[in-house]
């Protein structure tokens, strides 16, 4: 009998408790015979008649002092007080297991040092991309392969209102209203609408595949307010959609990490990827492409990563689950260094456009009598060069 | 220093030596300054000039008794001598490392066990779906799910082949002389075409999902060879496309498993499957849909599974790693009894055909007089029921 307890019964701890008890049969055979017990729910709250209800404490001590408690949910969110929380239990040798993507990306490295030090795990999978395993992929498949490349739509809101404006002609803030009374964005969205989110995930993610801490604070990070229907308008007219794509590469030059929305085309598989759908996609020098398809977020697929988590360390307690990552940070190149195409909407004359974008593709949309200009690779650096010389540039989305 | 011996020097386990050799920089990272370093090649070819050469052996005899080779790499395909080799290496305390889904479909139970009684570990995550990490992620991350559904297109050779039909208007016998011209295809590709190979892949993937013994014998199995261009044609006009798919269900009424070509809807994510790629779809209870796309065959992608099982190997060298299926043999419903709509060709009267199948949607194109029918969710069974009283049924095929 190994005895977990859970901190935080939300829409993810309450969906753990569920997998944990639901799943007890299947769970039970994956630990050959060993069975997980929930023996303590921490909340503020008070839950009657739920289930839990037998084991819910408001006093985090009575799970740090409990001996048998082995495994530790950490689904609280934010950086307070689960920081303190998890780093005390951390040094009392019992593992967490964590879907809180601020902790992580916060203060990730600290906690994974501590976890060390103690001979127990701090694990994270449902951190980045809800019930997509990505993690486990990252640190216990393609451990063969130099990744060169992590590159997703990583936040299921802003994928839910940009897929809404694409499908149903919606401006941003009617899609964001609907996703709002969807119950797909929060009432201040600013954390996923502005990536803030999936500046996060990105940064924990290319830590893993790269080795080396990255942090958060350098990804250079676009949200989608600014994306309005001509834009949309435009990427149907060239056969692409616009994503929020959350991406790192590491080339000769160095590395480049960013979130910024882009026009996908159909020959990458992202441009699938349509609702709160989420999806991963990695390169390694051996493997090519490998891309993950699943719910980045909601009650249950987040649950599953977690509890997952919590079976992976049940199978190894008191030893550390590989994660090589060093604590050196690794430094990023600039963003505007980056080369990439761009989509240019330009207000101006077609032979200017011609002229300043050589080997460019134009588009007409009856929308507006702008023109969309595909340029060739370039960087964001040299196309500011080209902007500060015309005053005909009206904004630029770099194609993905 | 941890010793790797490779058996069989063909397109996998050449690539398996370029990775471990290629990227042993990143390797060593993984296995926290540990190196891996190939110690024999062996295969009754001379390779003069490879970069293998100086330790290529033509004696098994050299592996099986050098004490210091803790991991071996089995690319040789078949069963004979692949499964001597491996019992004894199994037996000798040596881990084995595998592509070879002929062996451990037919053997895999056995030199599980082996392996176990000996403290070392066997694994196979290159058998199925090449570069797809799926088995890592059915043993080591949805592992607190009840997997109730495996599905995928586990075979690049007939998905060529099948999207040429549908992109280029070729007929069967035309698209497999074009695959076997580029390499897709084998000059005898029998275990392909008839789905034999998705036949084995999918009785593995599904004796890991659900935990018991599935004998790939007992999988219900038909080719591509009967689809024609009408087909092709039909799948088109009701939006969808033809692909084969390899499947298995837990539902209560017991374990269904097939391989059999079906049409997919455009819902569904398999659809986007073209070339030679492959996917595979899993289905859990709380997680529910994750979908894995990436290179199902190949040198390189191939041998990163491979690599990245030897490394699996190198972090847990004399303990099992976890893999939860119990000798037990699963027993299969008839694939009779599994439910599914039918896309029905039929040479009758469209009144026929509505009295035939209520609720159906009736299909007419241009290439036939035929008429398409669609049904709603039934048995085979009941759609064989259906077809003794009539002789106007041309053909059927599931919608997947």
């Amino acid at each position: 009998m190994i005895k977990v307890a859970i901190m935080g019964y939300g829409t993810v701890g309450a969906g753990v408790y569920k997998v944990l008890t639901g799943n007890r049969g299947e769970i039970t055979r994956r630990l050959q015979g060993e069975e997980i017990e929930v023996a303590h729910v921490l909340d503020l709250r008070d839950f009657p008649g739920d289930p839990a209800e037998a084991v819910l404490t408001h006093d985090f001590q009575d799970i740090l002092n409990d001996p048998e408690v082995a495994i530790v949910v950490e689904t609280m969110g934010g950086l307070r007080p689960a920081y303190g929380f998890t780093k005390q239990l951390l040094e009392a040798g019992k593992c967490v297991c964590t879907s809180n993507k601020e902790l992580v990306a916060e203060h990730g490295l600290e906690l994974r040092r501590v976890a060390h030090a103690s001979g127990v795990n701090y694990l994270f999978e449902a951190s980045c991309g809800g019930g997509i395993p990505v993690i486990h992929v990252l640190d216990g498949a393609l451990t063969a392969d130099y990744i060169d490349e992590v590159s997703g739509i990583l936040n299921g809101t802003t994928n839910y209102i940009l897929s809404q404006m694409t499908a149903q002609g919606q401006d941003f803030n009617e899609a964001l209203k609907e996703a709002q009374a969807m119950g797909y964005a929060e009432l201040h969205p600013e954390a996923d609408i502005e990536g803030h989110d999936a500046q996060r995930k990105i940064a924990i993610l290319s830590t893993l595949a790269y080795g080396k801490y990255i942090n958060y604070k350098n990804v250079y990070t676009e949200g989608i307010s600014c994306i309005d229907s001509v834009d949309i308008a435009f990427a149907k007219a060239v056969g692409r959609k616009i994503k929020l794509i959350a991406r790192s590469r590491r080339t000769a030059e160095g590395t480049f990490a960013m979130v910024a929305p882009m026009m996908i085309g159909r020959e990458n598989l992202l441009y699938n990827v349509d609702g709160v759908l989420n999806a991963v996609q990695l390169h390694g020098n051996a493997v090519g492409n490998v891309t993950l398809f699943g719910s980045g977020a909601g009650s249950l697929p987040t649950a599953s990563a977690v509890a997952g988590d919590v079976i992976s360390c049940a199978r190894s307690l008191h030893e550390p689950i590989p994660s090589d990552w060093s604590d050196q940070e690794m430094d990023l190149l600039e963003s505007e260094e980056m080369p990439c195409a761009f989509f240019v909407r330009f207000r101006g004359s077609e032979s200017e456009a011609r002229e300043l974008f050589a080997d460019a593709e134009l588009t007409r949309i009856p929308e507006t009598d702008e023109i969309g200009i595909t340029t060739g690779i370039m960087t964001e650096k040299s196309l500011m060069d080209v902007r500060s010389g015309t005053g005909h540039i009206v904004k630029a989305i770099r194609l993905g």
